[in-house]
């Protein structure tokens, strides 16, 4: 058994099955080995960006790492955006990147680079294999550390410890869960709550999205009159059917410091320090209101939901979560906008959809519009790079092939991974992708406002429009395999959209937007 | 005056008037400020790794660099393969990366990452601005880095150094020439060629490749018997008209290895010593033959073409070089395979054409095929890393509007950086896309072979096959603005070949290769 054949094995005794692949000549043997080891499913990803953005999407909602192939440097370097809001996310994953064979570095060939400075940039775990007797327990390792919170964990294979004879997979490594909070802790924000209920916020993370966790924030609110807010992007949220809700903590800062004001205790649930994504002249960065205090229940990383549930029981006893209730949303008609597409979506949205939410601008009234849908899981662009949408619906459906899975995405972002729909038509992923197409990097035009450029000016304009040429998503897609339809009316997308969910295999629909002034 | 304003005011004034674009909120004062310097051409990217590629190929053309402008970490990640490719080329080239504000970077922001460790890994110089007061005299520093050898500049721009009023421009910074050759070496070379003329290869690297270099190399061969050979991919080539051509340096090790045998000296010219692209098991690395002496009479980045013409006039006098003669190719008839793609090409190409080469193995004929085609300019994949021939392309039309532009791209390749084409509609650029459709990534089915694994295994080969689904590059191109063409024969390449060169703006013609096994 070489290299290749025992890290294979191994990290299919650890639990990953999944590997998003997009290989080179350095990753020839770990390729080959694919066939002996045939548990592990192999996903093709023509881009690098693809690859380790459905690594993310596929963990998730798997709750269990894939693995990524990448070919050296500039594989890594591809796919570094999407591993950028991995990391964001706190996605377990296991990056294996090829390397020259061990002696042909010092030559300086002409992909040599340097591997572990960018790894290191994105992964909370990253070794180089040096020997054939220690790769397998190095991966075995490299599992047990990003199953243990250690964030995006990075292997990179010398591609002569990869055909080297002789390895032995390794036993899986012990797995830590996530830590549990002291009740001293859970004690004093208890004592807030009930001495500052109404002045408390409290502003929860991605890990406490859940049933069990809206139900306990619900029950917290009701007892204590605390307002309760989400970050602004969770990497997964299970909701919808009208179940209980925190606030979105708004992307925009002026606004999240609107619905902070008054605010004097802010408890941290599994979420950071609120911080607004970008400075502007003369608008604060962090968000927290002059003289509130803040008070960490849980870190992110820490078991937020254990917490949340022993802080309800505790401030809010047995009382009873109100009973979700499905609303089927009215059918929308007219021309398509921010608006009428948003009740499209809310009003065909299936039980148990995926949604992969990159829609930016004309997402807008998305997330609000899905409340009453059935229970579905919604999943956030984390880091800020676009280019995640579409790789993440890719990784889900992957994870979940009995559930519909729907990509909400705009048009600028989706051309940063729009090689994402040629691995949905090959391994035939039930993906719905809603393309928003405007026209325009319209968030950019929001923001050269907003940072207070003295703008306005054609050049600069011209930056942000993505017209001259049109972009025509439906050749897009269909070039790679996918059908695609295009609609102009809400009346349309609906029936579209119904359509597509019905059918299987993966459809995009460009929903053609009427321009918003 | 602010920093966006200086800077670009310094950039210009230091003689760069092109910035290919990807922005994003952070460098909305730098694009704001475009209107201010409209002298600067703002060029808009879909994709980062069309930003850095065009810029390669733009200062490939233009001989001087070109700015981009790029989203932070992760706009810098999407745009780090065609850095690292810029770095082989050794490309001047200054890139802006946008950041938050310095005070804003403590904050952990979502877009937060480590920008200085991602561009170290490509960059010769590397600097964030850190007052407004610096950052022009940063910027002119960062031209005459990137223009006296240093490779890839990367200038770090916090938002708020971009934004602060109270900048001005700073003067050019100082350039240094290409360091000369020392006479003592010039003459121990010329020594060894006296000597042992006939059992002496001089291997040139691509600042040798233009006329003058290679009339030099013609002499010398003639008057020495030495052998003469090119590094394997230079950065660029000028030839055509049937020249003195040294032969290429194999790609495939085993193949240069019997190109250099029984050579006892090895002269460099501005290349590097020969190593192979991969290691293999039981295969060399470096393809020096044993018992052979490595001189280096210039080294990459000293004035290789001042040293080998002097060294001409020292071991070959006055001789005349041969003539260079055009020689019109037949054209070819029948399927389109690798052979009669080549011919098409060289039969068709116009004079003072621009070759951006990224054919990979659909590719491996025209480079001798063209030899006697009219003079052109022939850009190579210099470091490797694919998805390099769309945006080069892209870039050299920005420097030579006056030229035709032919990209010979493999499919596989293509997909990459697919984004460049839409740059290339909207602004019209004279680029023809040869899109060669072989349906695999057929280097990769050749590596694998050729590293020795155990190959064939239906799993792994469908790792390296780019049907189910078929791309439709028609399409793919149409969608973006870009008209395209099928073709099957070789008689109706030369057919779309010839009208794309006499239609202005982008095409795209997809030629669909005969399968070859």
């Amino acid at each position: 058994m070489n290299g290749a054949q025992a890290l294979l094995r191994t990290l299919l005794d650890s639990g990953v099955d999944v590997c998003f692949a997009n290989p080179g000549t350095s990753e020839m043997h770990f390729v080959a080995a694919l066939d002996d080891v045939p548990e592990m499913r192999g996903v093709l990803g023509l881009f690098e960006g693809v690859v380790t953005g459905a690594a993310d999407g596929y963990a998730r909602m798997a709750g269990r790492p894939a693995a990524t192939l990448l070919h050296l440097g500039p594989g890594l370097g591809n796919g570094l955006a999407n591993l950028h809001n991995a990391r964001r996310a706190r996605t377990p994953m296991v990056n294996v990147v090829g390397d020259h064979a061990l002696g042909h570095k010092a030559l300086d060939a002409p992909l040599e680079s340097d591997i572990d400075a960018v790894a290191g940039s994105v992964s909370g775990w990253v070794r180089r294999s040096e020997s054939v007797a220690a790769l397998a327990s190095d991966a075995a390792e490299a599992v047990g550390a990003t199953r243990s919170g250690a964030g995006v964990a990075t292997l990179i294979l010398p591609a002569d410890i990869a055909w080297t004879e002789g390895a032995r997979p390794a036993v899986p490594a012990a797995v830590s869960p996530a830590p549990s909070v002291e009740d001293s802790i859970i004690d004093s924000v208890a004592t807030v709550l009930a001495a500052c209920g109404p002045t408390t916020a409290l502003l929860v993370g991605g890990s406490v999205l859940v049933p069990n966790g809206a139900d306990a924030l619900e029950r917290i609110q009701a007892a204590t009159g605390a307002k309760t807010l989400h970050e602004t992007f969770p990497a997964r949220m299970t909701r919808g059917a009208g179940r209980f809700e925190p606030d979105r903590l708004a992307y925009l800062g002026e606004m999240a410091m609107d619905q902070l004001a008054g605010i004097d205790h802010l408890v941290l649930v599994g979420a950071a320090v609120p911080v607004a994504f970008f400075a502007y002249p003369d608008k604060p960065g962090r968000l927290v209101p002059d003289g509130c205090t803040v008070h960490i229940l849980a870190n992110p990383g820490a078991d937020a939901l254990g917490a949340i549930e022993e802080l309800a029981s505790r401030v809010a006893g047995d009382a009873e979560p109100t009973t979700p209730a499905i609303v089927s949303p009215q059918r929308p008609s007219g021309p398509l906008d921010v608006m009428t597409a948003a009740a499209a979506v809310a009003a065909t949205l299936p039980e148990h959809a995926i949604v992969s939410d990159e829609a930016a601008t004309s997402g807008l009234f998305m997330l609000g519009a899905t409340k009453h849908a059935p229970e579905h899981d919604w999943l956030s662009l984390t880091g800020g790079a676009i280019g995640q949408g579409m790789p993440v619906a890719t990784g889900a459906a992957i994870a979940c092939p009995d559930r519909p899975v729907l990509n909400l995405q705009a048009d600028g972002s989706a051309m940063y991974t729009i090689q994402s729909l040629w691995t949905q038509a090959r391994e035939q992923l039930n993906v719905t992708t809603l393309l928003c197409n405007n026209g325009a990097y319209a968030i950019l035009a929001m923001e050269l406002d907003r940072v207070g450029a003295d703008a306005g000016g054609p050049i600069a304009l011209s930056m942000l429009d993505l017209g001259r040429p049109d972009l025509d998503f439906c050749q897009l897609a269909e070039g790679q395999g996918v059908p695609a339809v295009r609609v102009t009316t809400a009346d349309d997308l609906c029936t579209e959209l119904e359509r597509a969910y019905r059918e299987p295999g993966p459809h995009l629909i460009e929903a053609m937007f009427r321009p918003q002034r």
